[in-house]
């Protein structure tokens, strides 16, 4: 007999009920023996074409999701037309193996290899074994394990954990909800499913036994999962939820609380694809601009001119609005083949990232500074610039004196290390406004890794020391008359929201689909009631109590099922 | 015409001066045709001696050296004597390759696995090389190049980077500084060097490149080398360093400021070996026990009955004394075969380390706990109790409860992490004290790793930011009536250890060597000095204009030659 409930994280808010579909990845392992018929040319070029395939699909999946899903199968696809795994599969052919069985040999050995060596490539196993899956299901003729292509109903998903791919495959019309057996709140699927709009449950045990056609009915909000759930509670849950989405329509315009106290309400932006959402949903302009997309994939770092047109896209788009470019932040989990770590790192999160990257390749930030100036007028928009990982005042310094000798007079910070959000005056002395990035910030504050998911009890962007340094970031942008955002995930959660309001946070960034909920959230609350709130969560001695103390004080959230 | 001065970073203060001895690895490569004479057995198990020999001498110099040289020379010793190394090197003796050319071809291998792999394990590279040195110096005869046997002077050792190894031969009877190209102050090497008592610049650009034989006059305060100096410039170096030694010698007695404050000085010890030095420096009792030398180098746990042995070795040495036990620190750089991190781990520095693991292998902090609890009912030491690595007041009750439990009444935790040092007000609440670990406090707070050596410049106690969280822990402590003591790095730098006491520490725990030096700087100064110091610190924008303006407020520092 299994649980009518189950109950995990809930990483994305929203109710959703449906069938369960599971998800299976159970492409089968080509026969040992299976050889090719001899022309061994021919076999060798089905291969290469079917690698490509999968290479250009994962791509093209990542220009069609936009933003952070983009870097992440950008660097997938680079993984698929690796010429040294294309070499070991043509030896293998040469052999007489048939292409299947080459590429699945081929990509096992580097897989075990990967595993083997632990730490950070051995985190991308997973990502190896997807590509092999698709390479092989692409030369046998087989449909890949998946998503109905032409459902009945909308359905609920259902996986052991999903792979960039698969999330940026969800449709929100169809796929209602979706429920992982692993995974933590700061994974990148979790940011993805949010980034979707699609309510979703994580770290959820006992998930991938469910029985397929199982009805489900999600709550993305509270993490629990019902298992075929009586009618009147689906009801319930259905109306709940029209009028939530109905309640949510009834707020537009621009950011600010009932008193009229304004909070402009800003999009994240990963690239071109994600401008249209950003506008749809009403962002009042750019509260970070990831460039990371023009630099991946490559083996020399893009011109200016190049990066002119790109960024030109984009400002044109929020013409008359704020636009906040994050210089490249490379290094730690998005390593470049032409901006190496000078050494080999323990701890890449804890390495050469961001603006260090830079004091190695000024040649780097210049030709990106210099694209971004070119950009900026043509436009109207008003075009900021920061620098992620700074930790020091030195640092900032050299970053503005960088953007000002190329003709950018507007330089931030992201603060995102304890270091510079506790001296977050001295910084402000040397920059023009502060952006504070709060999945790095929980990282380091806590010391525990966004991409362990063994730790997410410890990634809590709602502990109260994290709200500590965002209350001295914000007091000190305040005192020097600084702007001061949040452009972090912890900004699409309503209630943080509103508690960074109350905290003395000027602006608030983050996807698109993030934004009518914030919106609303706000819109029903005084900044007293924010204020009261901040208060109540940094008074608290853990993370669950702060979340607790801060929702008492807000109660339209409720009203709103937010 | 080589320059007449360098300048490095001062790592351990004290002036040197003696002629250059270069320390060079140049073992030749065995020929790559070497053969045996067709006896593989008798070829394996000279090969299989060599490898046990290195490993026994690495043990035993880590035995000798205690502290931290233990546990990194312990987990060398574990990889010479790898069993799946073991195996290669015999397959290629059944094959007639000589012993030498096999152990180089079988490391060799493994080097370049550990290169391709990046991370944690390329940072190993020089421990393998290392090994395999003294393997092959051993198999065909040869001295490892090194350290004169019976030098006829004192001399500075230069080299490009030390080995842990190579450090811990270092006698400071006859090495009287040394200087290394690389490196960074916090790396392990420059650890050593200080609990060596033996002055030493690191990060020397052009070290490398002095002529054998250059007389050099060594500053490991400022951290600049003299080549060739006049005689008149070393007579002068030489007076002052016997004033110093006379001025440091007549300072004892328990640790006090000029006006009475007192401040007990404690010492960190690594087991049974640094028990004779930390009695002979005066320390009153041990503020920093790590138990990690117990549990390196092995497949199982020790026995309760094994650990009780040795720290009743320690609490006898002690007693009357307070000593201070940090439980098992494990994870991380220190990982052990029977505490596995749950999955692989990007950032091991940011991942299950210390008190996380012991969430997972509850059984092993029981046995440990046990082990102390009838341990110090034997002794009339006043033994404490402390966990490494607590983010949150939730760990620190769970770990109260559990000492508690094991009738171990006095529980505290090192305040390492940012999360810990700003909500050190709820973290006393649920225990009796804190300990300060600077290294990993600035480490995080930073967001810089400790071993890597390009980011020295952000891995500086001095940092504003560190003395705020120094600060904010220490004047939680007091508000609870809780001792706060410091046991980093930082304590041993007399200047700071002043800051640390005008900020509100309570106790000072350090590598024996360094006990005279900050008790005499205590001595000269009274606590309102200390606290003026600590405020000019703390009004500083950057790590070193805290260090200028501290010093400017300490001014019997320069009388010492601190």
């Amino acid at each position: 007999m299994h649980a009518d409930r189950l109950a995990g994280v809930g990483v994305s808010p929203g109710a959703g009920y449906g069938p369960a579909h599971r998800l299976v990845r159970d492409i089968p392992e080509p026969p040992r023996a299976a050889r090719h018929g001899g022309d061994a040319r021919a076999e060798l070029r089905r291969a290469e074409q079917a690698l490509e395939r999968v290479a250009a699909d994962l791509a093209a999946r990542g220009d069609r999701a936009g933003g952070e899903a983009r870097d992440v199968l950008t660097a997938q696809a680079m993984m698929a037309r690796d010429p040294d795994l294309a070499a070991r599969v043509a030896e293998l052919i040469e052999q007489g193996v048939a292409a299947s069985r080459a590429v699945f040999d081929a990509f096992t050995g580097y897989r075990e290899l990967l595993a083997a060596a632990g730490g950070y490539l051995a985190a991308r196993v997973a990502d190896v074994d997807d590509i092999r899956d698709r390479a092989v299901a692409a030369l046998e003729g087989l449909a890949l394990p998946g998503l109905p292509a032409d459902p009945a109903e909308p359905y609920v998903l259902v996986a052991r954990d999903l792979a960039p791919a698969d999330t940026v495959l969800l449709d929100p019309a169809t796929v209602v909800a979706f429920v992982t057996e692993e995974g933590g709140p700061t994974s990148h699927t979790a940011i993805l499913a949010r980034a979707l709009g699609v309510p979703a449950v994580v770290g959820c045990a006992g998930a991938s036994a469910i029985p397929p056609g199982t009805p489900l009915l999600v709550d993305g909000s509270s993490g629990v999962v019902r298992l075929s759930p009586h009618e009147d509670e689906v009801a319930r849950a259905v109306r709940v939820a029209e009028q939530n989405t109905a309640l949510l329509a009834a707020v537009s315009g621009a950011g600010a609380t009932a008193d009229g106290h304004v909070v402009p309400l800003l999009a994240n932006v990963g690239g071109p694809a994600d401008i249209a959402p950003a506008l749809a949903a009403g962002a009042e302009g750019v509260g970070l601009f990831r460039t990371e997309f023009l630099f991946l994939d490559r083996v020399d770092p893009p011109t200016w001119r190049e990066q002119q047109d790109a960024y030109r896209e984009v400002f044109e788009a929020f013409s008359g609005s704020r636009v906040i470019v994050r210089v490249l932040d490379a290094g730690a989990d998005k390593p470049l083949d032409f901006l190496p770590p000078p050494a080999p790192e323990p701890n890449p999160a804890l390495g050469e990232r961001g603006v260090r990257m830079f004091r190695h390749f000024p040649e780097v930030l210049a030709a990106q500074l210099e694209a971004l100036a070119r950009a900026a007028k043509g436009t109207s928009a008003r075009v900021q610039v920061m620098a992620p990982m700074v930790a020091t005042a030195e640092e900032a310094a050299w970053f503005g004196e960088a953007c000002r000798a190329a003709g950018l007079p507007s330089v931030g910070v992201m603060i995102e290390i304890p270091a510079a959000a506790l001296r977050a005056a001295d910084i402000a002395a040397v920059t023009d406004f502060f952006s504070i990035g709060t999945n790095d910030l929980t990282q380091y504050t806590l010391a525990a890794d966004r991409e362990a998911g063994a730790l997410a009890g410890l990634q809590d962007p709602w502990h109260p020391a994290v709200l500590d340094l965002v209350a001295l970031t914000a007091a000190a942008a305040m005192g020097s008359g600084r702007d001061c955002g949040v452009c972090g995930e912890a900004a699409a959660d309503p209630a943080l929201a509103c508690v960074f309001v109350g905290l003395g946070v000027t602006s608030l960034s983050m996807a698109a689909a993030a934004l009518p909920r914030v919106r609303a959230a706000l819109a029903r609350h005084t900044v007293d009631d924010c204020r009261r709130a901040a208060a109540a969560a940094r008074a608290a001695g853990t993370a669950s109590a702060a979340r607790t103390a801060a929702r008492a004080e807000l109660p339209a959230l409720a009203d709103l099922s937010l």
